[in-house]
């Protein structure tokens, strides 16, 4: 049979009150429209067993259902229930989602816990990486009379977005590619940095190969950008032109932050480092301890907001204050040695910018950003930037995102001039 | 007969296609939450006809559906055509809704524009002050046998935001106060800190008041808690007794953040802040920053993560690190003197804990965060936590919280212990 027509349900009640809106409606409607699929409907309901009459009608409509939501341990949770009983099976316990389960929460499992580990017969586990509850695929069997049987495609993913999104990209958008049929053709993943969302579009437009088509996911620091159709060659040719137009290190294969490409490379190269802050004001050190572990590179950062802190910490030179600004290239030169030298890292890098939205002047406007990389084995460097992006929150964002990716271009032998020079579109 | 249940319908194939995201369900359901209505599912179709059959079903269950979308002149807007063939009535041209179309129109009215004027027989024109297309609303007479009939309320209109937003709030909303009959009671908000979500709904359970319910969206660094239902006063009884179960400073009303709390009072009383963070590693300071105009405040931080950065930059001891080490009274004093010392500002403050997920002992397990507070006006103070949520981001969310949290408290003459000691549901 054609897999073509899709009905998405999301299950919550704080949904149906308003509470919270719904995303995942549109993140998946999104990722069926670029496979060719058509999406029918998208329903929203509370956790309380409403989804049963909508959905039995929909799977009369459809040739794919996904849910999301519904799947936790709590009665209210009935997800399971509900598609057991229109598929005609009994939930049965799933032996690796129950020691799934057990590895996770040791022995606080108990009877709710437990539900989590049941699934309809005849269904297959989908693994939960990031949560408790397991999702679940497979069909409904539909029998149309006479001599056609159809097999509707079904999915159940939990609610909260980072166990839903981890599920829904890597496990169920595959499986559904292969239903499509035109989908097997496979499907690349990349990180995008500082890239603009209109840019992104425009220059895909103008680079991409015929029958290559891209999905995007804007997140706080970065966009995940899918490639999808043609065959890989093609996608492949795709995402290099896309690199040369975006500019060095603006993109890189698979599903990684800009903090990662910085202290992986340090960790590899057991080097240390230490970070100065002015406009940013200790968000890079934030994204330097994120992850576990960083206390074997991370020596510690100076959130140095006011010139006093300047001086009184990293030693800069009140006649550089003066004369030059705290934004400008001497600062954030004496900055990043000043931190080189407090701190005894292999690595010191230093930011300062107009965050704005007040605070800008003709020659220094809001979104000018100085970053400065001092070490003991290279000449410190020091480049400017001027961040487009509109908004205090964005302006800081965007300069710690550089300021970790130019750490790693500093470290690694580049020279930073020349890199942001060929970065045009930020 | 009681209206109870409502149905939503949104129509629009450029939301099937994920090429914008919905905003009406969530603004109807908020609406109508507060109005008592219990909202039964969200519906978005595309805009081919595909909602006859879901509408249909819906019918059978709500005693309200509201519809958006599908009015304009096209083909593709079918919205009155399956109202009335639902309705079994046929579409009449309404005089008025004639006469506002020409008034904005003019000689331009041609026959597909004059479908615009034609609503279903027995329905009322709801006019649209912002656009062509009017809505319009009534019932669906619905026989269910032997003496009963239903008749279920129906409202539609258009899709554009500005239209769609004037009729419902100023037509639709009034029209469906009178419909629940206990109309408008209100909805006060709250912002609470640190409490963990099952706690908030067991603790709400046993002090609410009858009538009083609550609403809680989850966010990053805090819940915003409404409480709606009974009247003005039961709602207020209700939050003093929340207040007093979560413990001083926990749930302060309106829509505010911890930091604004802090910064709030900084302004008023024009003192500075400077901060020295271990675990939380520079998120204090992001935080901090965030607002513009924070240098008015803000002096700076130290996210001193080694305990070399703690004795270089703060000075602390390398005996109080070797004796106590860095997760310990003693070291978070040194660290918030220190810095005071170092800073000139009129409140220090300091946080060292242990974020996991490694590096947890028996005597300092993972999740144990200590704080210091020094001022030039008050002896300094130092107080522990065990954050009981899992994993890394949430203890160093709710350590930064706390920090900020407790630091007004400090800063306004409070007993640290004492306030801690009340917090019992961290």
């Amino acid at each position: 049979m054609e897999y073509r027509c899709a009905s998405l349900f999301i299950i919550g009640t704080e949904l149906t009150r308003g509470v919270i809106a719904d995303k995942h409606g549109q993140l998946m409607s999104t990722e069926l429209t670029h496979l060719g699929y058509r999406v029918d409907r998208i329903v929203i309901v509370p956790d309380d067993g409403t989804i049963g009459s909508v959905l039995r009608e929909s799977i009369e409509h459809s040739d794919v259902v996904l849910i999301t939501g519904g799947l936790g341990p709590t009665s209210d949770d009935m997800t399971r229930q509900i598609i057991a009983a229109i598929a005609g099976v009994p939930l049965v316990k799933d032996q690796d989602a129950w020691d799934d389960l057990y590895r996770r929460v040791g022995e606080r499992i108990y009877g709710a816990n437990e539900r989590q580990a049941m699934i309809p017969a005849g269904f297959e586990r989908i693994p939960n990486p990031k949560g408790t509850a397991p999702g679940f695929k497979g069909y409904f069997v539909v029998d149309e009379g006479v001599s056609e049987t159809r097999k509707v495609a079904c999915a159940a993913m939990p609610g909260p977005p980072a166990e839903m999104h981890e599920m829904f990209f890597h496990q169920v958008l595959p499986w559904l590619a292969t239903l499509r049929g035109d989908g097997e053709s496979g499907r690349d993943e990349y990180s995008v940095f500082m890239i603009p969302e209109s840019k992104l579009e425009d220059l895909f437009d103008s680079v991409a190969e015929p029958g290559v088509m891209m999905g995007d996911r804007f997140q706080e620091f970065r966009i995940s950008l899918y490639l999808t159709g043609s065959d890989e060659q093609a996608r492949k040719r795709t995402a290099e032109r896309l690199e040369a137009a975006f500019g060095p290190a603006l993109m890189v294969p698979g599903d990684l932050q800009a903090v990662d490409i910085l202290t992986r490379y340090l960790e590899d190269h057991h080097l240390t480092v230490s970070c100065a802050e002015s406009c940013t004001g200790g968000l890079v050190a934030k994204l330097l301890t994120d992850r576990p572990g960083s206390s074997v590179w991370f020596w510690g950062g100076a959130a140095t907001y006011a010139n006093d802190a300047k001086r009184r910490i990293l030693g800069v030179n009140p006649e550089t204050l003066a004369v030059h600004g705290a934004v400008s290239e001497q600062c954030v030169i004496e900055m990043a040695e000043g931190l080189l030298a407090l701190s005894g890292t292999d690595l010191a890098l230093s930011v300062s910018g107009i965050a704005g939205p007040d605070g800008g002047t003709e020659d220094k406007p809001v979104g000018l950003v100085w970053f400065g990389f001092a070490s003991k084995t290279r000449p410190t460097q020091a480049v400017a930037l001027r961040m487009t992006s509109w908004g205090r929150d964005a302006v800081r964002r965007r300069a710690a995102v550089s300021a970790l990716l130019l750490a790693s271009l500093y470290i690694n032998g580049n020279d930073l001039l020349d890199t942001v020079a060929r970065w045009q579109y930020i």
